[in-house]
Order: C-alpha cells, then sequence, then structure tokens
C-alpha cells in the first residue's frame, strides 16, 4: 500500500465519504488511490474556491467533515478565501494539499511555494507527511485536529513521493473527542445575571442554534425576561414557523450598538462576545456597552447544549413557554421584484427542511424578516466575510443533504467569485435553486464608502469611484452564464414572474439558476 | 492629506498609471483617493485573480509595474496563484492590500485574518503601514522593492485607520536600481567554455529574451556552434520571422533530459540551470548531464543584456550571422481542427507586433513550432505553472499595449479558473481574441497519470479517475459563458470555420471569444 493509499484508508476508516477534488500532476496517486478504494466519492470542481466552498457547506449541513484535494500552493492559495470562511464557521475540514516529492523541493521548480505557510493563517492544523510509514497516522491527526471540537481546518501536505512509494498503513481512528464540560459555577453565574432583574441577553451560535438547544434557549428567556440574541452570521439556524424566535444582531455597527445598548448582562453560548465587521472613524469596535457583563456560558469549544440544559433547570425554566415564530401569511407577491417582494415569495413558497444559504449580502436585510415565518428550514450565513462562498457552500450542502431542496440567495457580486460551482451543481444533478439577486453592483460598499467618511456628507462618489462599485457597463447576463456551465436559467424581473420560477425551480429536480433583475 | 492619498500619490510620482482592482469595505478611502488624485486609472475586477494576472501581463509588457488593491486576507488570498506566477517571471507589481484599522485587528472581526502570512511566499517585500506619517515612504519602499532586479512582487498592508487619517506625504522617489553588472573574469569564462570545442549551449530567459539581445545571442551561437536555448517557459519572448532562431527546453522531463545529455558547457543569461517541472519516480529532478558544467553568465539579477554584448565581443561574434526564422508559408489550413492547424491559422493570421498569451498546456506542444515563421510577435508564457493565468494576463498586456492585438492562447481547463478576466476586457474594450482550446478534459493529467507511475503501463484508469480528468459531463459552453460576460463569441469545430473566425475577430476591434473544439 503506499503512502496516498494509507491516506484514503485513512479517511474513509474514520467515515470520511466525500472528497472536493481539482488535483494536478503531484496528487495523481491519490487519485488513483481514490479510484481504487471503495467508501470515498470524489466531487470534482473547476476551481478550487469551489472545492473549499463545498466542503464548508458539507461539513456544516453533515456535521462531519469533507476531506479536500488541492494542487501544490496555488491550488491552496485559491482556496483560502473559502477556507477562513469555514474557519469562522468552525467547520471541521480535511484539507489535503499535494506537495513536491520530498527531494525535489530543493530544486525551487516553477511551482515551488512555501505550502505550510500559505496554509497556517486558514489551519488548526499544518503538517506535511515527510515519511510513507507516518502518512497514514498523520492523517488520522489531522481528521483528529478537524474534528476537535468546535472544528476546523486541518491541513495535510502530502509529497508525491511519499504518495507513490509503499510501506504505508492506514491509521488509527481516535475517539472523537466531546466538546469541553461547563462547571456549575459558570452556569450558576449566568442564571444569577438572567435573574438579576437588569436587562439582559443570551447570544447564541453554533451547537446552539440546533432546534433543541434553540428550544431550550426560548424557555429561558421566557422564563427570565431575557433576550433571545442569535449573532449576525450563523454558521446554521434553524428558523421558520414553530422555531423559537430570536433577533440577529443588526450587521451596521451603530444599529447593532443601539440594539444592545440597554443591556447589563449577556450571557454566550457557542460564541464570544460581538465585535463590529469593520473599524469606523469614531465608532467603536467593541459593540456590547462598558456596563454590559459578558458571561461565558459556553465559549465555541464548549458544550454549549449541555450547558443550556442546565442553565434551563437553573432558572426553573423547563415548563416555561418559548415565543415560536408563527406560520406567515401565504400571499405570493405581485408587482415590483425587490428583496423584500422576493423573500415574501421565498416564504410562501420554501419547503419544509429547505436549506437556505444566503450570500445575498445588502439583499439579507430584507429577506430574513421576510421568511421568519416560513416553513422550518436551516439558515446558512457567510461566517468569514470573505465573498464567494454561497454557490459553492450550497453545492456541499446539496451534496450532504441529497433528500432535501437547497435555495441559494446570491448577489450578483459575490456570484462572480466562484460562479464555477454552477457546473459541478450541472454534473452531481444537484436539487439546488440559485437565485441571483442582480442589481448590478457592489451595493455594499455604495453604502460603506459613505459610512467610513471616505465622501463627506451629501457629496456624491466620483465617476471613477463610482465606476469601482457598480458592475454594470456591461451587465452579467447570468442566464446565459448559468447555460454556460450546464445548469438551466430563467431571469425575473417582476415580482409574479419570480413566484412561478422559483415553483417551477423548486418542482423540477437538478439544479437551476433564477437571475432576479432588481 | 490622508495616508490613502499620500500612497496614491507615491504611486503617481514613480510613474505607476494603473491600478487593478477589487476592493472591499477598507479599502473605501483609497478608493477615494484613486477617484481624486490624477493621473492614475482603476480597472476594475470580479474577482482577485483577475485582478493579480492582469498585473503580471501589464508588467511584462509596460517593463514598470502596475498596482493592484486587494481586499484584506481573503482577497489577497484569491491572487495568491497568479502573485505566484508573476514572481516566477519576475514581474514588478506594487500590491497593495487593505488591512482592519490598527486597534481592530484586536478584536478578531470575521475577516480578520493573518495578512502578512499569506502575503510572504509570494513576495519579495511585505510591509503593514503602521503610521500615516511614513505611508508614503512605505509605498515608495515597496515600488522600489518591486523594481529592484529582475522585479517581483512587493506588498504592502494599508490598515483602514492609517488610510482615513490626515498626515500623509508622498514618498520621495528613489533612483531605480539597475541590474547588477557582470565582471569581466565571467565574461572571460563563458567565452572559454563556448570556445573549448566541447558541445555547448547558451540558454537564455528574462532580459535575454529581447529583440537585440537574442540576436546578439545569435551572432555568439553562430559564431562558436553553441545551441541557442531558451526556458521551456518565457516571460516574454520576441520571436517570428526575422528573429532569431531558438529552442525551447522541452516540457516533459525525459524528453528534456535527452536534448540536453550532449552538453558539456551550459552558460546561463537572465536564468538558472533548468529543473523538472514535478519529480517522477526514477526520473532526476535536474535536466543537465552531471558531466555538463554550468556557466552561470548572468543570473535573473545580473545585467543579461550588457553581459551577452560582452561575450558576444569576447568571442569574437560581433560580424556574424545569426540564424534568423524565415516567413513560414501562408496556406491557411482546412479540414480537422487540431492544436496543429489551430497553429497553422494562427500562424497565418497573426498581426505583425501581436502579443501572444499561451495557456494552451497540451496544445502549446503544436502550436509553438507552427507559429516559428509568423510575423515578429511577442510570446507570453506560464512561468509559475499555476494555470488561470492566461485570461487576465492577456487582459493587462492589452492595457499595456492598446496599439498591439492580444491573442490569449487557453486550455478549457484553465480558462475555468479566471472566467471572469472577460468581463474587464469586455468593459475596457480591449482587443483580446480569447482562443479556447476545448478538448473537454485535463489532457494533461491524462498524460501525467501515466508518466508518473500512477498506473502500471497498458492499465487505463477507472471510471472515478477518469471523471477526476475530463470536464465534459456538462460539456462547458464557452459561446454562452463569454456573452455572459458582454464578449461576442464564435464556435469553430474546423480548421476553416476557424480560420475564418480568427480572421474576423482579429478584423474587429473589443474583445472576442473563438471556442475551437478539439
Amino acid at each position: 500500500m503506499n503512502g496516498a493509499e494509507s491516506v484514503v484508508r485513512t479517511l474513509v476508516a474514520h467515515g470520511i465519504e466525500l472528497c472536493f477534488t481539482n488535483p494536478g500532476t503531484s496528487e495523481m496517486h491519490f487519485v488513483a488511490a481514490l479510484d481504487r478504494v471503495p467508501g470515498i466519492r470524489p466531487v470534482l470542481a473547476l476551481f478550487e474556491g469551489v472545492v473549499a466552498g463545498a466542503a464548508d457547506g458539507y461539513g456544516r449541513m453533515a456535521g462531519r467533515p469533507a476531506s479536500t484535494l488541492l494542487h501544490l500552493g496555488p491550488g491552496l492559495g485559491n482556496a483560502i478565501a473559502n477556507l477562513h470562511n469555514a474557519r469562522r464557521a468552525h467547520t471541521p475540514i480535511v484539507n489535503l494539499v499535494g506537495e513536491h516529492a520530498t527531494y525535489h523541493r530543493a530544486c525551487d521548480a516553477p511551482l515551488a511555494m512555501d505550502v505550510e505557510t500559505t496554509a497556517r493563517p486558514v489551519s488548526c492544523f499544518v503538517r506535511t507527511c515527510e515519511d510513507v510509514r507516518h502518512a497514514g497516522s498523520d492523517a488520522a491527526d489531522a481528521i483528529a485536529a478537524a474534528c476537535a471540537p468546535p472544528g476546523g481546518v486541518a491541513t495535510l501536505l502530502l509529497p508525491a513521493d511519499v504518495a507513490w512509494t509503499p510501506g504505508g498503513r492506514p491509521g488509527i481512528p481516535a475517539p472523537r473527542r466531546r466538546p469541553a464540560p461547563v462547571s456549575p459555577a459558570i452556569v450558576a453565574d449566568a442564571a444569577r445575571a438572567l435573574r438579576s432583574g437588569e436587562a439582559a441577553a443570551l447570544l447564541l451560535s453554533g451547537a446552539a442554534l440546533a432546534p433543541d438547544a434553540l428550544e431550550t434557549a426560548g424557555r429561558i428567556a421566557a422564563a427570565t425576561g431575557a433576550r433571545l440574541l442569535v449573532d449576525t452570521f450563523v454558521p446554521r439556524l434553524a428558523r421558520g414557523a414553530g422555531r423559537a424566535r430570536v433577533e440577529s444582531i443588526p450587521y451596521f455597527a451603530e444599529a447593532a450598538v443601539a440594539s444592545l445598548a440597554p443591556l447589563r448582562h449577556v450571557v454566550l453560548a457557542g460564541t464570544r462576545a460581538p465585535v463590529a465587521f469593520f473599524a469606523y472613524p469614531d465608532k467603536p469596535s467593541r459593540l456590547l456597552p462598558d456596563a454590559c457583563t459578558v458571561h461565558a456560558l459556553a465559549t465555541p469549544e464548549d458544550d454549549a447544549v449541555a450547558a443550556l440544559d442546565a442553565l434551563c433547570d437553573a432558572v426553573g425554566a423547563r415548563h416555561a413557554t418559548p415565543v415560536l415564530e408563527p406560520r406567515g401569511e401565504a400571499a405570493l407577491p405581485t408587482g415590483e421584484l425587490t428583496p423584500a417582494s422576493l423573500g415574501r415569495a421565498l416564504a410562501c413558497l420554501l419547503p419544509e427542511g429547505a436549506i437556505v444559504v444566503d450570500e445575498a449580502i445588502t439583499g439579507a436585510a430584507a429577506l430574513l424578516p421576510a421568511t421568519r415565518g416560513a416553513a422550518p428550514h436551516d439558515w446558512l450565513a457567510l461566517m468569514g466575510g470573505a465573498i464567494g462562498q454561497g454557490l459553492p457552500a450550497a453545492t456541499g450542502a446539496a451534496i450532504a443533504c441529497p433528500d432535501r431542496k437547497v435555495i441559494c440567495l446570491e448577489g450578483d457580486g459575490s456570484a462572480m467569485y466562484t460562479i464555477q460551482s454552477l457546473w459541478t451543481q450541472a454534473r452531481e444533478g444537484l436539487d439546488v435553486v440559485n437565485v441571483i439577486l442582480a442589481n448590478r453592483r457592489y451595493a455594499i460598499l455604495q453604502i460603506e464608502l459613505m459610512r467610513v467618511g471616505a465622501l463627506a456628507p451629501g457629496q456624491t462618489p466620483g465617476a471613477r469611484a463610482q465606476d469601482m462599485l457598480e458592475i454594470g457597463r456591461p451587465d452579467l447576463d447570468f442566464v446565459a452564464l448559468a447555460r454556460g456551465h450546464g445548469v438551466p436559467a430563467t431571469r425575473a424581473t417582476t415580482a409574479d414572474d419570480f413566484a412561478k420560477q422559483l415553483a417551477a425551480a423548486l418542482a423540477t429536480p437538478g439544479p437551476h439558476l433564477i437571475e432576479a433583475v432588481l
């Protein structure tokens, strides 16, 4: 058994069933091993940003890692942005990168690069297999690192000669590490804070966003009067009719600060104290008021579900009635197509158990409230802020959950970073409806240009600045782009069109794209 | 003057006229400065791989750096692959990356990443502006580093607060560093080697590939009987009818080794001793025979042009007659469309002064010999092996040379890493004819799978391996993809079609794409 096969067999032994891949010459023995060893499915992407984003979407929905296969430093480079997003979502990924043969590195061949250094900023674990005898155990260590709570990107470099040399043996699965338990003293502290009579909130992310944990949190909130908050961006939130009602922290720092200003206590479960996405002149970076005490009930590494359970008992909320979202109205929108009317159509038509991948950027402000009362669904957001995650994450989520419909809400600007995802959707016949919110500009940047004070109040941007913020001239034709990748597509310019096209797309197996012209 | 403006004014003062950009919130003050300060042209790209590849193509043709503008670590990540290619081509690039405000970094906001570490593997210079008073001089230092021979990628991080704070002043242009002169002893050693009577070659790259330097090298070869070699991949080679005839070192290691085996002396000008692109079991990494002495007449850092001039005198070759390429036949091909017939059409139709960007991968083996005798042109190859460089480099080259036609020869697999380049070509109205060599597979990998010994001789790859090497199922429709980006396109399935479409595209201003179905 060569090194490549020992790594593949280690993946399979650990229950890793997927390998998102864009291989090159140095990975050919790994490709041959994927061909030979049953139990793992290779899924090809045309670009490594799709590989990494798909592994993120897959990991969030499957709750276990996919593996990747990338080609040397440049292949890793192309994956960095979406590995960053996965790191921020605490998605487990076993990130395999081919490397030049150990003895070839000294030649500084054209493709040679410092791959370990490139990997480090996005990885919780980086190692190069230097010896075929340890390739399997190195892979087992990488898998353990990826799965260690809260989950992360573990990068393993496999030199070509280690891959092709005989003498490998599969690594032994280690017992899976459980999240750290939370001490009774910490639970008691959080309970005291919530019962203090002062304005308090529970702030959730990670495992605390699953249906049962959310309902427990809802009981705690109902019993104590605490607000129930979730982070602005969530890795996977169970929402819709019948799910606990939550408030999202607003994206813009000034709105977040205003919303959080009354709080005197915040109890964190599965997250950290909130910070502003960006810095702005004369605005704070930390969003909680100085007078607010932070109670870290459960960090992302801790067992947030058990901690909420213990807290529920500690505040006597076991039989409290949480506030649940009611089912929204079911009238399909007509007239102008806007993010709001698009959201209403979505709220009506979203099938139960749908997975919504949200990279709508400015559009999300209207889409989130519009879909509160939709049929129960999961909502996956952009955790690291690196745009170009939506289409690939939807691709990976559809592979993880072939029995569920995936709807990807995607800004036109963001779509263009990883548009190649559509081809993998077509090749794999995935049930993804990609909705492109086409406003022909980087709308968020037009807002931010003002907010950061780059222009004086009332000043309008000059032609050259405007040109850097608009992506018309020429307009992108997403219907043509989708067809070019093998995905059927339609264009909607009214709410009526959109609702009809969405209903038809949801009723048809396989991928579809709707260009929603706003 | 704020920090952003001081950086922009420093760029302009150093003659940097271009900024390829894909900005985000942290770069808004820089965008406003680009808007305000005359003398620098922002060119928007939809993806950072296009930004970096365009800066590479621009720098190779303009002989001076463009600047870039990237958004934080993920924006830099998306540019890594083409920055790697630029590094290998020694292309000067002033690579500007926005960073979170200095005081915001401690918050570990969602987009925070270790940007300096990410930049280091592809950069000859990395610095973060920590103080607005030094932003201008930091930029001047970055420009000096990018332009220091042989040229490189200088990365400067500009934190948002440094960009928006007043108190900046432009950096003072430093005198441009000249390449290092070559000592007479080294020239004499090279002259002795070439006159030794033993089999010898001159091996050229970098500045030695310009028309006059090549002709000088041709005289030396004619006078001494040395072979005239160029690296397999060249940053910019002056070739075609009337240019000195050169031999390219073959791509595949075994062919290269066979070709170089007779040599006892190699004189290097502007390059290093050749190595294999990849390692293969039981094949050497270094391509020259052990019995061959390497004479480093001029390293990439040295003045290769002056060194060749001195060598020409030292071997008494001043009046020797170099072997020049004759004009090829001018019969347009008919019948089957293959890389060879495509090359013949190109050879007939290539206008004088054309710029050919070659990322045809397996196709190049036929295209290079077919176009030897075409009208004089420049040939730009993929220096770092990171595919996805062709379309962006063609974009940048067209901006550098608006009076010349650019022809991009692009593999279908490679095209899909940075297909967004087409939109920038459409927006800027660039004279680029993009020829997609569509064989519906990663043909190079089908060859390499065998060559690395991942399959036994005669064994055919299994269905799953084959599936990772083919990009049909579904076929990409490049005509639709081009139209989606705003570029007119046609499809050719015969050599006659192709020749007609190429002639028409070359006669029409603005970008065009031809999908050449092979």
